[in-house]
């Protein structure tokens, strides 16, 4: 398995504090070695970083916890590998293109025996049931819009027919954004928290780090966190039920219906 | 206009030598700094640093200028605005999918008023010519080929044919790669050099660094570094002709006729 983490907020912010103690579970407070990865949009802009080194060893992740990149969209992940070997084609986030946008795609779960054969516009690079599920997502919306990007309403039931469909097959907790729309889908296990103000201190479980956002936010921010379990210990997080489709906007979650 | 560098080996290499002096053009030693990237490949996986930042100043250069990154094709880029703004969706190289195989590009040169209507598989994120014609070539791969990769000796033609269309419209000298194939098309301004045993050491033109690589290669090692201009000033880089793609394996040019 794997952890998932995401945020999603009305100003670029960094994300270096949840980062720090993500990172801490691809090692040393967890065993989620095989792999890590980051996604940043910057506008229709996506920067990623990927590394099949464990996130506490990775220069490249110490990095990203020091150089704090502004960013309204963020998707990571660390990876335990349960199906493809431990190589950088098969690191999350994935991104593939749809629409003149650049979507990326985030998995912790396990589809076992998946093995799509009807792909056309994508096909996978690695060799993870993951990356498949990802193409399966964006053929479907391909097929169902296949001029332009709708609008998220009508984005919506389309993604979360085609996530029932795969989440029958086994556990498929995603994070899924284009740096537009950002969608969080629990299978099992996936929490949130909507940080705003009043703005308070908030302490990791994985480091002992503590930040109080009330020093470094605007009254009118507000970032959304989500991730596979809570990173804090003083705050409340959350808790997706399984087969909840989330849509995210602004740092809070969207009504879609 | 804006600057390319590529490297083609025979044995997982790290770039850092070429990047260290490539690096300096962007804002040091030339003023193309209106971004940079540069994608590694590590087998069918592909590692990509992009930012709209120049690279003397930034953060993410410094790492890939100090930690060595081993890879067999790496093509990189620093970005000197003709057309689109200096934002991340306009940094190359770009990477889109193709036959289950990343693709990454990276063009130096401007093609006036290029706006082609037609795109259906790849669409642009950006707004630069550049993204626009790697659009193009990778549909006029995919539409010649629509079912796998075809070998060498099937796709250079047709990318010689689609390569000299888009050359018609302005200046499009490339690096083209999807970790397998290595592509190299000079328009205007393109060099190589390959360095191989009797291995000698290497003396940058735009840092004051020498490098004596016979000191970290074996014998059978090889590699190619491809450039807008020489990187060195004591070594002899070849000048590709105006009109000429050349194809790399190894380390090396190859036929492919």
């Amino acid at each position: 398995m794997c952890q998932l983490l995401g945020m999603n907020c009305n100003v670029p912010t960094d994300i270096c504090f949840s980062f720090e103690g993500f990172c801490a579970r691809g090692g040393k407070t967890d065993d989620h070695k095989d792999g890590w990865g980051i996604a940043f949009f910057e506008g229709k802009g996506c920067r990623m970083f990927l590394d099949a080194k464990s996130s506490v060893t990775s220069p490249i992740a110490a990095l990203v916890k020091r150089y704090p990149i502004h960013s309204n969209h963020v998707i990571a992940h660390i990876r335990k590998a349960t199906q493809g070997e431990i190589t950088l084609e098969n690191c999350h986030p994935f991104r593939r293109e749809l629409w003149g946008r650049y979507w990326v795609f985030a998995h912790n779960g396990d589809l076992p025996g998946f093995n799509p054969l009807d792909l056309s516009f994508y096909q996978p690079v690695g060799t993870t049931d993951s990356e498949k599920a990802f193409c399966v997502i964006l053929e479907t919306l391909r097929k169902q819009f296949p001029l332009k990007k709708p609008s998220l309403e009508e984005l919506y039931p389309v993604l979360e027919k085609i996530t029932r469909t795969l989440a029958n097959i086994g556990i498929f907790n995603y994070l899924f954004s284009d740096g537009d729309y950002f969608f969080a889908h629990c299978s099992t296990k996936l929490c949130y928290i909507v940080r705003q103000a009043p703005f308070a201190a908030a302490h990791l479980i994985d480091e002992d780090l503590v930040v109080d956002f009330s020093e470094l936010t605007k009254p009118e921010d507000r970032v959304a966190v989500i991730a596979t379990t809570p990173l804090t210990d003083n705050e409340v997080w959350t808790h997706l039920k399984p087969g909840e489709l989330l849509a995210f906007r602004d740092g809070r979650v969207i009504s879609v219906e």
